[in-house]
């Protein structure tokens, strides 16, 4: 499903942008890249950066214009500083990735990128239904635009698996890793009587604060084992020496 | 706030990697870099790549080990791959990212990124509470060592925020309610010398589970202060016997 998401890319001036928005996007399950004009060609550097996500590099469609790389999505996506005019339609990338998960499986999206400087223009923004903005540090704000790329995907997948998840099946028995109440409780019944006889303990705070200690970690029953087994190796040399 | 949380780089291998890195920090507001023993020193390349982050970098402290770069952190994350041993302790970064905003105004935390090739050695992992894994492609996983940095700390700026905005109030100063890595370290060394004494460990992964567990549930300092008592209350009773 996450075919129908393409990542389009306007007018990147370094190749070597390319070659690392690939590899943010494979390693997010992404496929479809499209460059929109680039200032420099696909070359060693490209191919370098994209490490293995070489395909996705040598896969990608180049092509003229915005118009062209957009013409076959029914929800276009345009990165943008915060700028007021936009306020309206601005969505950050969280938001971003539900409204795009949504619907994946009946339409193309597009999320578009622009020059590495200058982002998009006034004209190709007006040609987006949302404008996608990083809650970045006002202070420096200036994100790579693989980075971008990387954030973008990655709440993309989120999105994708979080989805999946509600739409599978009840999940099946899974095997049962964890104590009975019972077994706690003589595990705690052990170790009140231990400390006891040792001189530790005097009070109920003690064992109040151990009972939430091992409660709150949900302890499995090979801890619970060692612990126990701990218990034992003290009372077996105490009794050893009495 | 945000300048309770330490971005931990260990041996990183390229320069450019820590001057990406730094500007994928302050991009989401982080601005503490740690090094463990990096292979090549801050360079020019680390300073082109930091680009408006030069700041990060030129600040950042370098250390020797591991051990030193965690020593006054009470939350330790490291970064790994979804390893069958670690199953219990694995978070990704969102509830990464919420876990660490949580007690951020009370504690130093520490998160940890392994060497570019081969990560975080298994010892390495052992002294970290939780184990973020990014939940990526599993056909092709291989993050760059930056842009795993730019996800993380996205997801702390995005943790972050949200807390902010849902305590809208001045945050009040809390008291440290957790112990430090080394206090840790101490209580598990002391753990180890004394079972090992009583014959109950014999080998590695008594301790390695005890570690999970205690890790796991991040224990509080009170609670850490019961379970050293009670070592030295069964030494107590051992020595009177001798």
């Amino acid at each position: 499903m996450l075919e129908n998401i393409k990542i389009v890319l306007v007018e990147t001036s370094h190749s070597g942008n390319i070659g690392s928005a690939a590899r943010a996007m494979k390693t997010m399950g992404l496929s479809q890249l499209c460059l929109v004009a680039p200032k420099q060609e696909i070359d060693e550097q490209a191919i370098a950066l994209a490490a293995g996500a070489e395909d996705v590099v040598k896969s990608a469609v180049v092509v003229e214009s915005f118009s062209q790389a957009v013409a076959d999505c029914s929800l276009v996506i345009g990165t943008s500083a915060r700028l007021r005019h936009l306020q309206n339609t601005l969505i950050e990338p969280r938001e971003c990735a539900e409204k795009v998960v949504q619907n994946l499986s009946s339409q193309k999206v597009a999320i578009v990128f622009g020059r590495e400087r200058v982002g998009l223009t006034n004209d190709e923004l007006l040609k987006c239904h949302y404008h996608l903005t990083i809650p970045a540090n006002p202070e420096y704000s200036s994100l790579n635009l693989a980075m971008a790329v990387q954030l973008v995907s990655y709440e993309l997948r989120m999105a994708w698996l979080a989805l999946a998840e509600e739409q599978k099946q009840p999940f099946s028995v899974i095997e049962n890793n964890y104590p009975t109440a019972q077994e706690l409780e003589y595990f705690f019944a052990h170790t009140e009587q231990l400390y006891e006889h040792l001189g530790f303990i005097q009070n109920q705070g003690v064992m109040q604060k151990l009972r939430r200690l091992y409660q709150r970690t949900q302890i499995e029953k090979n801890e619970l084992n060692i612990l126990r087994g701990m218990l034992s190796a003290v009372e077996k040399r105490i009794n050893r020496q009495n």
